[in-house]
């Protein structure tokens, strides 16, 4: 029961933004409000975007393809002190799967047009979800670390979680 | 650039709940406040779990490992009308990864108590992100279909987006 599975999954889509490399990436979608960039989505799939355009913000998960190794404990960018990895929004996770709700400005055929980016170009898409307000909104409610930690003022990441040979890894674009 | 990369996930732990098939599970975390479950994290990543207990809710993020091949269009439990698969929350996506916020009740060693949870007993676990309410609330906006269609009053699942051959399936766990 509780035996690791391998699982396989295929990009469905590239994202497109204007950032090349971790530094400088607004570190989330509410601090990138300017940050515009797309999706493009692969023609086979296009016919999954029916409707998406009557939602103001949708959930776009991604392979953080440039990543370094997880560790299990990390500094975040936005508090001092270290936390474990499944209490941080850190890209270098066991799965490196982020998650990021932006702002859908409009679909075009394949191309959706968004605005929030915090996404590395290149980024490979895995799924494109609606934003529900009722699944997906909660207020008041307890963020542990981030309400109360020794907070930066850092609004844009630097490559703490950036493989290496961050650059030869764009043989995957 | 924009060319298919296939990604490897491995599971990092298990979800368990009372729901064995997808008939009678609740569809959201909302509609399942009532509904208690645990994840067990392999221990390799019990490190990982630092500073979680604060957080009041959290992201599971999972491989829907019982659900049936996708169709680019589907009717959602919730509509009587059928839509992209991106604008549903459907299980049954190209990459059929959920994602539910449930509450976090406790943190016992690698197990997280839950409740809220609408996820099938067994399902194997790829992430676990802290909500932060900066980062993932959002109110008085658009939710396309949701906000008009023809909603359904259904809370909980039916079998429409289940593999008719699970049972055979339940050897992944």
């Amino acid at each position: 029961m509780n035996q690791k599975i391998k699982m396989n999954m295929y990009s469905i889509g590239t994202i497109h933004s204007p950032f090349k490399e971790a530094s400088g990436t607004p570190i989330q979608p509410c601090m990138a409000e300017e940050s515009n960039g797309y999706v493009e989505v692969f023609p086979e799939f296009r016919e999954g975007l029916a409707g998406l355009d009557g939602f103001e913000r949708i959930w776009l998960l991604y392979w953080c393809h440039l990543a370094n190794e997880s560790s299990l404990t990390v500094k975040p960018f936005l508090d001092k002190a270290e936390h474990g990895i499944f209490s941080v929004r850190a890209p270098s996770r066991p799965n490196p799967v982020g998650m990021s709700c932006v702002r859908l400005l409009s679909v075009d055929g394949c191309r959706l047009h968004v605005s929030g980016i915090d996404i590395l170009d290149g980024t490979p898409l895995l799924d494109i979800k609606p934003y529900i307000v009722k699944f997906d909104s909660y207020s008041n409610i307890k963020c542990g670390w981030f309400d109360k930690g020794k907070k930066s003022e850092k609004a844009v990441a630097d490559s703490r979680f950036e493989k290496s040979d961050a650059s030869a890894h764009n043989t995957l674009k």
